[in-house]
Formats: structure tokens, C-alpha cells, sequence
């Protein structure tokens, strides 16, 4: 039998879609996938840092997936992922980058976790992450792109290890912009699909209005692949367009906290889309817009206060301050403020619908600029929006030609348009992201 | 030492304002109190089957409990609590009572569970409930007032094992109707705080926008102060009523599905409280209440569609059948149903506000009437309406004479009100319930 692949082909860089549809064929073994990417590992993260713990079972795993046969085979079968470590993991330890859940061991897998295993997926290890995907301590992963900077975060090291072809998709969560905006940062694909969609069981509570399960891929096929086996091909809107599609284009409410490069990505992606035929309007959001982030900050603190309580209450003084800040409500906001942010953001996402009637796909910012210098997870302003408004949202990369750092955009639809989305975004990669 | 409790007094029917003043004053120990809840859900959980798992530490724990100083001891010190077998638990399996969980044990508890220890209190055993919290298999338990007639669901154990004196407190959820309509059918305080107040993380998702952490005592005290061990003092209506409460009263838009006794309750509250000089106003709710039923349900199972993904592709035929109908929507909402459900919700919300601006508190039926016989958990249709609103909620026992079975009515405030509706409730707890 004659193996196909190329010779020096290192099986750690291929997308799933394309490592899945080799090893459908015999072409690659899940063994050898598994090993190339603890190859990788073993080269590359003593730098990148973006590994908590890795599975000490990961090549046992991949050979017992090589002896089931093609016909008994889930839709991820013998795919390694990596998992952000705020999902509870039955095998692996679940510390959430906290020093109150230093070893801790889950009983369980969470739900999403459990829902790819049984989908043929192995879980290769659990990446750093801000500690419980919120404040507190930072991850320790350096940005791929340049080790002095940051990651972004909370999702730091399933960016990282995407990015760095640890792993071809990792499970990230977002609450503020802690799946877009690493993305931005690492030049990867990273998926925040519409609020409750997907479930979230098992992965530690900061904020349950805007906590959300994303993920991370090198291509939009990936990130589709993995949209579908979590029940995403249901679509709100069709994604049947007549011809050309209808883009909005915005730098948002707050263009003056945008950097050169930022600017430059979203006149970038005009010229190329009109180039192409697309219609891309350069729009101004209604003015109640502007108030969405800090509706968001509201809830989320206060939301944080309920979810931290119990911590505050049993480990006191070693629980970092940032939550002591959220349980005490150091900013004071008001229960009538909380009440109006629930409001507001409801309303926000009725006008968003009436105001998407006109465009496909509104695209926005991703991040202020490149990733800074450092470890810190980076500003949420352009991401948290759109959280609360629980729109689906994608980080597509839009190379400058920078030397070093790489930049995206935030592609957005309307509530429930998961699919059509991905569609979009799969249309628009090879024009906005050409390889 | 002369002990001045008098003889034969048995610790298990104290409330929990009672005992824990008892112990401070050393008039009661821990252990009495744990033995005699022991002794008591041994005489009487053959029959009532209240009961899923029970500590076999409990008298340890309270020994412990009572060589702690006082000044070292929290605001539940030695207090013997029932939880709900849906929180995990870190000594206690958590099974959901589902076949899929039988003997699960979860490594850490639920945040409820973990702030209420850190508060001293103890968790004697997990109770009966409807399966996940949500359909399939129902609680075993019967109602201590009739044995032939259901406690009402899915708080099955826990409102049970409070009305029978097991325990004084214990955890419920309500995602429909699960606290209020349970305490309704066995004559106790249910209360059901404003939604999102509480950390509901490590209980099982079945509606991530409905789940709410409640629960059960025998007075409104009693429940009032396991609201502000919770973190729930604050309020954002304040309680210093110039004088008498200004209160609204009504059937709601189901009232041809109210049982003669559900109307006498209504009736009788509304003289009873009239007659202490409380102005009573029988109202109608506004039109669009009536579709808020019809859009919790469109939530609650789209949400179960999520929640129960990964259980379906995991364990496929032994997952009750109720289960598979939410994954597959075999209701076949589509998802722009769910946006105009969600956009109700909020848009409910914000009229309710205003609708109480002229009240206190709302009265309403907490269920269609008595406790039906059989098993099942009993009609959300009086609570579901409420829970979408997120405000929270109170069940008074309303005593109508009848021979067996009690019924009570739910007092309704405004959200975030939650300190202000059990203030409220405390003033007419005499005059609704009297003893």
C-alpha cells in the first residue's frame, strides 16, 4: 500500500479538515497526527508557554482511534484539540490558572468537551488561560508571532497553540473578547457563535448573560466543521445570496482608541471586497450603540459578583483582588444601573436585527491594534458589544505585510446566523486572507 | 447547667431561626438537632421518600460543629440543610435522578452548596426531583399531607422534606415553575429570588436563561435569612413603607384553569389583608402577558436543545425520550421564534417595571390548585410567566380549612426587589398564614 503523503510533510500543519479527510482516505494515521503535534509541542512550548498540562495518553488514544473502523468513525475521529482550561476535563487537571484549583480534578468531562469526544476528537491538553477567564492572574503564553508580546487573552494558549500548530482547533470561551481578540492577535480563525447556542456546562461561570463557548481553527472550514457538530447548521438567515454580498463596515464608536494597523485592516478589507463586486457600505452605528460597552461592564461585574461570592467567602485572602473588587461591587453600580443594562442590551439586540435587514455582514474591529508588548489579555472595547448583543462573531486575519504581528477584522451577523456566517466567511477568506 | 428546653420538644420541627438561636444560646447542640432530623426521616422517609442519598458523617460533622467557638462560627452554624440531588456535592453522589448519573460522584460542589458550608451549615442528603430538573423520570416522593398525591416538581424531595420536617431548609431550583408550585402543593415557603442574584454554577443547565437557585423553610424568616447568607440584602426597591402595602391581585390571563380552591385562596387573601387596612387592587395584567407562557416554552426547550446535545450523542436510547424531543425540536419553533421570544422576555420585563410602579407586591395563584394524585411534578403555567420575567417570587401558604391538602398563593415583586418582597412577605406572613 503506497502512502500518498508528500515526503517532509509535517502532519502538525495541516488543517482539521484536511488531516480528517487523510486519515478518512489511510493517507494519515492518528497516531502520526498525535505524535507531529507533540512534536511540535516539544519543540515549541518551552517558549510559548501555552500548555497547562497535556495528556500523558494522547498516542495510546490515537492508536486505539486507528483500529476503529472507517464506518463506526465520529465526524472529528482521531483529531487532537486543545482545550482551554476553564473546561472541566475528566482525565486532565481543570485549574482555571487559579491557585484555588491547583490540581483540581473534575469528575467530569463539560459538555462541549463531551460532545466532541464522543465525536471521535482527543483532548490533547488544557491551555493557559487569564485566571478564571476573567481577571486575576495572567496566562504565561507569549505570542507565536513574537514571544515578547502577548497572546491576548483570556483564551491565550488555545490561540497560541493554534497559531503555532500545536493543535489544528482549540475550544476558547468569550465573555468580553476573550475569543476574538486573541485571534486578532495570533492571525488564526477564532469563532464566537450567538449566545446560548452551544452549551456551556462545565466550564467555570464568570458572567452567565455573556459567557460563551468559542473556538479556534487555521481556516474557516475548521472553524465550520466544528460550528456543525455543535448544532450550528441551523441558520436564521439563509445564506442563499442572488449575487455579491452586502457588507457594512464600521470602525465602531471608538475609532479614536484604534491604531494605525487596526484602520488600515478595515481599509484594507474594503478595497479588496469592492474589488471584488461586493457591495460595502462604510456605516456609523445608531448612537446607542456607544453605550453597550459600558451596559456590558455592568452586568458583567455584577454578574462576577454572585459568581465569585462563594470564593471570596471560603479562600479570603488568596483569591486574587480583582474579585474581591467584582464581590464587594467596588465600582457601585446600582441595581436600577443593572436593570437598565439588562434593558438596553435586550433592546440593542432588537436594533441590531432591524438594522441588519440591509447587509449580510456587518465587519468591525477585532482589537485596538497589534498585540502589545507583555502578557496582559488586552482592551475588550471592541468585542464586548457585540458579546452582549450575543451576535455571532469571527476573527478573520487580514495580513499588512507586517514583518512580525499579524492583524484580523471581526466579521458579525445578525442573532442566530451561525451558518450563515461561516458562509460569508468562507466566501470572503481567500479575498480578505489570501494564502 | 439547667437545659430549658422544654421536655419532649423535638428539635426537627424547629425553624432555622429557631435552632440556630437555640445552639447560640447553647440551649441546643448539633448533634440533638441532626439526630432528631435523622430520627424523623427515619420514621417517616419509607413512606415519604424524600430522600435520594443521606450523609452517613452527618452526627460527626455536627460533634465537630459544636466544639467550634462561637465566635468562630458562621451564620448557619450547625444547621442540618436538604439539597436538591441536581447541586453537585463533593461527599454526596449527584444524580440527577437520571439513569445516565446513577452513583456520580462530582469532585467539588456547587457554589451554592460551597458558600452555605463555608456558612456552617451542614448538608444532611440530596433529594428526590424530576429528572435533570427538567422531564423524564419523575421524583418518588409523595406528599407528606397525602401520600397518594405528588409533592409537586421538580423540588420534589426538597419541598417534601421540608413540609415533613426533616430538614428546615433545603435547596430547589426553578427553571418553570419548580420552587413555588412544590411549596404550593406542601403548604411551606418556597421563594425563587430574582434571576441571575445567585450563583446557580455546579447545578445542571436545563434553560441557562430560566435556572434559578431557590428554596424551602417553614417561615418566611427562615427563608429570608438563607437570602442573605446568599448575598441578597441589597435591594433596588427599598421596604420602608409609609404604611400599609399597596398591593395588586390577580388570576392572570389562565384563570378558566383555576380549581375552585386556587380561587378561594385569592379571595380569602385579598379580605384577610383588606382587613388589616392593606389596599388590595383586583387587577388584569396587560394583554401581551398572556403570550409569555407560550415564549417560555419556546426558551426553555431551544435552550434544552443545547443543554442536552451532548447527552443524546453520548448515550443515545437510555436518555428518556423527553430529552430527544428538546435536541430535536420536535416542537418546531424556529429560530426566529426564539429571537421574538427572547426580545417578549426583555420587553415583559421592562413593562412589568413599570405595571409595579403603583405596587408593593403582586398576588397571584401558585398553582392551578391542590396536589394532584400521582407522581407528576404539576402544571407550570401560574409560575412560568414569572420565572421569564426573572422576579422574585415567594409561595404563602394560604390554610383554606380543607381536611388534607394546603395551597398557597405567590407574592411577586419587581426585579432586584428581592430583600423588599421577603420584607413584605414577612408583614403578612401572620395575616395570610396564620399559626
Amino acid at each position: 500500500m503506497t502512502v500518498l503523503s508528500p515526503i517532509n510533510l509535517d502532519p502538525a500543519v495541516l488543517t482539521a479538515t484536511d488531516a480528517l479527510g487523510r486519515m478518512a482516505e489511510g493517507r494519515l494515521t492518528a497516531r502520526d497526527l498525535v505524535a507531529a503535534c507533540l512534536a511540535r509541542i516539544g519543540n515549541r512550548d518551552p517558549d510559548v508557554r501555552a500548555w497547562l498540562a497535556l495528556s500523558d495518553t494522547a498516542l495510546e488514544q490515537a492508536e486505539q482511534a486507528d483500529a476503529v473502523p472507517l464506518a463506526e468513525r465520529g465526524k472529528l475521529h482521531g483529531l487532537p484539540i486543545g482545550v482551554k482550561d476553564v473546561f472541566d476535563t475528566f482525565d486532565l487537571p481543570t485549574t482555571h490558572n487559579s491557585p484555588l484549583y491547583e490540581g483540581f480534578q473534575p469528575a467530569a468531562d463539560a459538555a462541549v468537551v463531551d460532545l466532541l469526544r464522543s465525536e471521535g476528537a482527543m483532548v490533547l491538553g488544557k491551555t493557559d488561560t487569564t485566571e478564571f477567564a476573567a481577571a486575576g492572574r495572567d496566562a504565561r503564553t507569549g505570542n507565536p508571532h513574537d514571544l515578547a508580546h502577548t497572546p491576548g487573552g483570556s483564551s491565550a494558549g488555545s490561540a497560541a497553540a493554534v497559531a503555532d500548530m500545536h493543535v489544528p482547533l482549540a475550544l476558547a470561551t468569550q465573555t468580553g473578547g476573550s475569543t476574538i481578540r486573541p485571534a486578532s492577535f495570533c492571525g488564526i480563525i477564532g469563532f464566537k457563535p450567538s449566545f446560548g447556542r452551544v452549551s456551556r456546562e462545565g466550564a467555570k461561570i464568570y458572567a452567565q448573560s455573556f459567557d460563551t463557548v468559542g473556538w479556534y481553527g487555521r481556516s474557516v472550514g475548521d472553524v465550520a466543521l466544528l460550528a456543525s457538530v455543535l448544532g450550528l447548521d441551523e441558520t436564521l438567515v439563509s445564506s442563499d445570496w442572488p449575487g455579491q454580498l452586502r457588507i457594512a463596515i464600521t470602525a465602531g464608536p471608538y475609532r479614536d482608541r484604534l491604531a494605525p494597523e487596526s484602520l488600515a485592516a478595515l481599509d484594507l478589507s474594503k478595497d479588496r471586497l469592492e474589488r471584488e463586486g461586493h457591495s460595502v457600505r462604510s456605516i456609523d452605528l445608531p448612537a446607542e450603540f456607544e453605550a453597550l460597552d459600558s451596559h456590558h461592564r455592568v452586568i458583567l461585574h455584577r454578574e462576577g459578583q454572585a459568581s465569585f461570592h462563594n470564593l471570596v467567602r471560603r479562600h479570603g485572602k488568596i483569591l486574587h483582588d480583582d474579585f474581591h473588587h467584582r464581590v464587594e461591587n467596588r465600582d457601585g453600580s446600582t441595581l436600577r444601573e443593572l436593570a437598565q443594562a439588562y434593558d438596553a442590551m435586550a433592546l440593542g439586540r432588537i436594533a441590531f436585527d432591524a438594522f441588519m435587514q440591509d447587509f449580510d455582514i456587518l465587519i468591525a474591529p477585532s482589537a485596538p491594534g497589534f498585540a502589545p508588548a507583555g502578557r496582559r489579555p488586552g482592551d475588550p472595547v471592541f468585542n464586548a458589544s457585540w458579546t452582549l448583543l450575543g451576535v455571532p462573531c469571527l476573527n478573520m486575519p487580514v495580513p499588512l505585510g507586517h514583518p512580525t504581528l499579524p492583524i484580523g477584522v471581526t466579521l458579525i451577523a445578525t442573532r442566530f446566523a451561525d451558518k450563515h456566517l461561516l458562509d460569508a466567511a468562507k466566501r470572503l477568506e481567500p479575498i480578505l486572507n489570501p494564502m
